[in-house]
């Protein structure tokens, strides 16, 4: 009697990032009705296994898929089109008009399912977005084949997608009752903007929305010294303080950046067991500061690392995000052993899972899990020889040594190929929303 | 009567870094006898020119090659050995005795044509490197094609290459007398390591010679704090006062970190009109902490970046390091205007040109200028939409995105194939010298 597989990756090495952090090297990945089934040393044996597909995987690296927990997928549209200012002044005076102008359901599904094609290339196999008419960026993940949890944005302000802002809680009910168990790997979630722009009674509702669907709840939280300082005067309370008074935080809220906080703040995180999400790159580039993510980590807080939009970064590349953050803490903090290789890969992995809210189903590789990883091709100049494989993912490794990409079973990127979207219409159709933007404002004509 | 060119580039965005930040697009490049003959807007005339090679650069944008300020190449056999590890026990337990043991007049060699593979793949066409047994260094960069500015390794402790530390500077002397003029790209320098490695006597007596024979002298200065507090203890002066004081500062001293400096030290160092290398990647790995970059720049000084080796990195992709300089001046002296997108992509290739030396040569595409450009492929899902080409290139292209090399008018990289190293021998060679490290200290053994 033979085991029929669906995918049998044969003999890399393979990175699980699970409790004990095992390596199988060379090792085997049985793959079968989207789950996997075994990992195991590869062996000389002729065992009773056939496979549909087979994955030679020799010389190769097998991880886990990279997990981006904060991500506002449409904004692909704007890269690059505002860059070195501050955050105040580039949100407002920038960024924001230009999305009012820009954003549609139609742009903004065809901004995700382009920024999807950066995700796959990259070795990205799920997010945690926020953003407006979010139900299109659920049609273009599902089109892409990529796992997320996506927000339906939620302000106290005109948006793109809801003029009447007293409309933004139906709006986001909406949402999430039209999402809910439509596409097999989207979980519907809401995205609260900010204590700045969404009102206290907002945020109430909102939570308990989430609670009423147990689905999370995402916000910026203490991003920028400017809302730490001002929530303090309106409030008296520090931004987590404030929060914390209105009964939202737990285990399913999901605090993006956190950079300005008190030591009563991190006590209080932990307490609440609230999930955390660091963005390197985003804060140091909108110079909003750098957040105390080894401190986290040491209290055993859940931190997952983010790219934030491609506006405020302006790449998706996770290799690079989490190569970014493991320095950061060590140049600011003084101190080169802090947030070592190991801790920074886990916050691209198992602990980004739980951070979206899947560390049961993604993250690592192991029995039961669901088959979603990557293998990438060492034969790189910059990779090898190769003493350590956390110090080659974070500190050598690029997203673009990614080969192949495969989630819940299904191959999405087969040799840096993409196999469930067409790229060149996707480019295309971005090319015609932003024409008009790239005809006020493209600088590159000729000069000389 | 036609005019026939060797290489003709035909219709890219051609960013030319020049003092006026021209670019043309579309715009055609010329090149003949290694010099760039011509740069202009692409025009539908027939002109009377035909070209040996022709590079169609349509899609693509055409760069200055990168200039790569610092780096110790034979370090590339190291890459991922030690990490996470605070700079003194990093060197002095698991570096230095590494190399005692690994370095050698062949590994050498290997090891910087292996190391040119990767700089050749990320688009960097000079460097400024020092190192031991650096004619060995000179005759891997000369078969690769890359320019180069080779400082010959001078401490005043025992080093793989001169076991008698008192026959330093007669080593640097041969070195420098048998690498003049001796290969077409080669410059020779020395590279004092460190004002606690280097004894007075040796640095002036190194400068003396730089001097004779028209040279840079490189040096570590103020890279870390201990080392400000030693010198500050034995000498009553700052390292670069220090070093002021034995007159060895002057256009013509490169001075590399300079993380801990005092504002009485900018002005010595913008008086002397000393050239600047800044690292950014190997500050904050080994938390030595964050030059002061932007301040240099404001007061006119020179700066070049450099990646360090790949030991404290762990790689050499420039356009990495730019994005990684950018966004930490923002975050850490709290500005996001700080260190925009165009002053960061002038430090790795006007600015580094000067910091090396060759600012009348290269580092901008102008007539008369060697041809040392890269074409880059845009055709890529993290490279479109483009609004502004300096942020392009600086937040969002990675050194695999460069598709052809051209140095000094010849073609080193076509189409991603490196046409100057068989790069499979080269990797053999390497993997022998490494063997038996790998078997003492490879961690990827089968687990599970």
């Amino acid at each position: 009697m033979w085991l029929e597989l669906d995918i049998l990756v044969k003999g890399g090495i393979i990175l699980t990032m699970d409790e004990r952090d095992s390596i199988f090297h060379p090792g085997d990945l049985w793959v079968k009705d989207g789950k996997i089934l075994s990992i195991r040393k590869s062996s000389e044996e002729n065992l009773p296994v056939e496979a549909k597909k087979i994955i030679d995987a020799k010389g190769c690296l097998v991880l886990p898929g990279l997990i981006n927990s904060h991500t506002h997928l449409p904004m692909v549209l704007l890269r690059g089109y505002s860059d070195d200012l501050p955050l105040k002044e580039w949100l407002f005076d920038r960024i924001f008009p230009a999305e009012a102008q820009l954003m549609n359901p139609r742009s903004v599904y065809w901004a995700t399912l382009w920024g999807c094609v950066e995700l796959i290339k990259s070795g990205i196999t799920c997010v945690m977005d926020g953003y407006f008419f979010e139900e299109e960026v659920a049609a273009a993940l599902s089109r892409a084949g990529i796992r997320g949890v996506l927000g339906q944005g939620v302000l106290d302000y005109p948006t793109p997608d809801t003029p009447e802002p007293e409309e933004n809680l139906k709006r986001a009910r909406e949402f999430v009752e039209e999402t809910l168990n439509r596409y097999p790997l989207i979980t519907p979630s809401i995205f609260c903007h900010s204590p700045l722009t969404v009102k206290k009674e907002t945020i109430v509702k909102a939570k308990e929305l989430c609670s009423e669907y147990g689905i999370p709840l995402q916000m910026h939280v203490s991003e920028t010294e400017e809302e730490f300082r001002q929530i303090l005067y309106q409030e008296g309370l520090t931004p987590v303080s404030y929060l914390d008074s209105l009964g939202v935080l737990d285990p399913e809220f999901v605090s993006v950046h956190l950079v300005h906080i008190t030591d009563g703040d991190l006590q209080t995180l932990s307490q609440r067991g609230v999930r955390v999400v660091h963005c390197p790159e985003s804060n140091m580039k909108l110079s909003s500061g750098v957040a105390r993510v080894h401190e986290m980590l040491q209290r055993g807080l859940v931190v997952g690392i983010g790219t934030d939009s491609v506006c405020s970064n302006n790449n998706m590349d996770l290799f690079r995000e989490i190569d970014m953050a493991t320095k950061l803490q060590k140049a600011v903090f003084g101190d080169a052993t802090l947030l070592n290789a190991r801790d920074g890969l886990r916050m691209g992995t198992s602990l980004g899972a739980t951070t979206v809210g899947m560390g049961d189903r993604i993250g690592s590789l192991s029995e039961g899990k669901e088959a979603d990883f990557i293998v990438v091709d060492l034969d790189r100049p910059h990779l090898f020889p190769i003493y350590d494989p956390y110090s080659l993912c974070v500190y050598s490794l690029k997203g673009s040594d990614v080969r192949d990409v495969i989630i819940s079973g299904r191959v999405i990127m087969e040799n840096k190929r993409v196999l469930t979207i067409d790229v060149e219409e996707a480019r295309a159709k971005v090319g015609e929303i932003v024409r008009n933007i790239r005809t006020d404002w493209f600088h590159l004509e000729g000069e000389g």
